[in-house]
């Protein structure tokens, strides 16, 4: 890495990603030279203790906000990031943004970095970073899409409620209690009732019947492995469960694998850790995944039902490497690819 | 219906499915001439107030406790099935087991009565119910196998922690509770901490690396279609849901369809719902499932990655349609059909 040191803004940095932003800024050193935190006007004012021992002031946005800044971090949602992204490009800092904002926008990559940090430099001011269930996922599939090719891929989603948001995170925790002393309640940051349910509906439906978060699984997992065709589909169900999404996978390669070699090759990927011993009861799940790096697979066996097929777990810290973590390794990327 | 009552004994009836079994008898109005009540030593002697105004007494299970009784309702596990069943059988009565005792012998029919119910007349004293996730699943998949043909099925469960009986039920809540307070705690009767997480992990690993629950989908499903070379995968998984089973599936039929053609077909199935309305947020979900007869199908739209194939969310009742419920259709069935 260079000797520069960067100038940070934090946008949404009250946010569950925000404030892990800035934790894993500090803890992996990243070279920065000063960190800005912004957000609404609701939580300006208010002072976080980091750990890099400095106490910073939470600043309400505005389109002055970015002057004298390097990089953007950026996760208030994507109203927030389409109203400042050409400010802050224009003002010549660059914005790594984890909303869906720009992620189809052929003009701005769209970067998992063990995946495809080349695309890193064709950027022309805006980074995206892909949805939560969208970056583990790719993160198996490319290995195995180098290696045998992948003919087609059904996933099932079991995704954690902190996805939402700290409200949403709340409202599950407090209307578990409700439903535990028999009181009733109505949903007010989720769209529907989640304490001891499910709900098969995030985000919102389009024409076709699939959700947009299924329809970003699939069109992100294209632009991502750059196969533009990949057979796809994604079926994406909230589950009462606080942080860390899961996946159930079937994936049919092009040619013949075995189970011992399908777990080296997907553990190619550094970020990739397999946790798979039946004899032993081990396997991924949700809380121990949570507050954790890599993307935790297992349950990793053939389907017999068709040939060159397997089903697979995966589990995943979704602020992490669905959000803030990509969002630091990508900016990382950038800087160990001199493009910054 | 023949003007003959029976006389029926329910063994396991101080469990989740065995109260259950004694409601729907009386709900259901099923020609009953008495009920006696059999479970283990444990609860021997607990008194329930039933709904047809009769107060019932537990008794302990004894191999003298079916002489004088016509039919037995088991949901008492697999051992102490195996360990009545023939007594039961030699004592000129039938027994419909809830366990998985039996399902796949092929001396006995394994049964879901919309389904299959033409395998009763084979039966020679035993008859198995489905697994609670095989059940709702061949009530959709049967009409699909007779106008379409299925040409493979992928599924991934979402499965309530009710079929693991009730101390594990109130292990959840309890747990579930101690969560939310910050304490810690040990799983005692479910394998894993299940409050807020998901276990990948339901009944014993096989050497193929599925679990059993998984291979019992996968062969009872075979069974009770009667098409033993059906390809179908699972992945089974518990999600912190106290009643009713969900279940992603993904569907390729053998010819072409069309949604609203499909969601036709599979409501020719008295005992399917289909609760389908993306404009109005209407899809199944658990908490509005339980307690419920149908099972619910919704999210039903094509998957474009591969020809003539669907994705659909199933939610239905475990401890009714997965069990109690399918357990006293059968006994129905058999009267109806006059074979008992």
């Amino acid at each position: 890495m260079s000797e520069k040191k960067y100038r940070i803004a934090i946008l949404g940095a009250s946010g569950n990603v925000g404030r892990l932003l800035l934790d894993l800024l500090i803890k992996r050193e990243f070279p920065y030279e000063s960190i800005k935190l912004l957000a609404s006007k609701r939580t300006a004012g208010e002072k976080i203790e980091a750990k890099d021992g400095n106490t910073y002031t939470i600043e309400e946005t505005s389109h002055e906000s970015f002057s004298n800044v390097d990089i953007v971090l950026a996760s208030a949602g994507s109203s927030v990031s389409k109203e400042y992204a050409d400010t802050i490009v224009k003002a010549g800092a660059v914005i790594i943004d984890n909303s869906s904002a720009f992620r189809m926008d052929p003009n701005v990559p769209l970067v998992v970095p063990e995946v495809n940090a080349d695309a890193l430099k064709e950027h022309k001011g805006i980074i995206a970073n892909p949805n939560c269930s969208t970056a583990p996922l790719v993160c198996v599939l490319k290995p195995l899409a180098e290696k045998y090719g992948v003919e087609r891929v059904v996933v099932s989603t079991y995704q954690s409620i902190s996805g939402a948001g700290k409200d949403a995170m709340e409202e599950l925790k407090e209307s578990s209690r409700k439903v535990l002393n028999g009181e009733n309640y109505e949903p007010k940051h989720i769209n529907k009732k989640l304490a001891f349910n499910l709900i098969p509906h995030i985000d919102v439906f389009m024409d076709n019947g699939y959700t947009k978060e299924e329809v970003k699984v699939i069109d992100e997992s294209r632009k991502i492995l750059g196969i533009p065709d990949l057979k796809i589909t994604c079926t994406a169900v909230r589950v009462p469960v606080l942080i860390s999404h899961s996946e159930s996978v079937n994936i049919q390669l092009k040619s013949p694998s075995f189970v011992k070699e399908f777990k080296e090759i997907i553990s190619s990927n550094p970020n990739i850790r397999v946790l798979d011993d039946p004899s032993q009861d081990v396997y991924p799940m949700p809380i121990m995944a949570t507050g954790k790096d890599p993307t935790f697979v297992g349950r990793i066996r053939v389907d017999e039902s068709q040939e060159n097929t397997f089903n697979l777990w995966l589990v995943s810290d979704n602020l992490r490497k669905g959000a803030a973590l990509n969002t630091i390794q990508i900016a990382e990327s950038m800087v160990k690819q001199g493009i910054i």
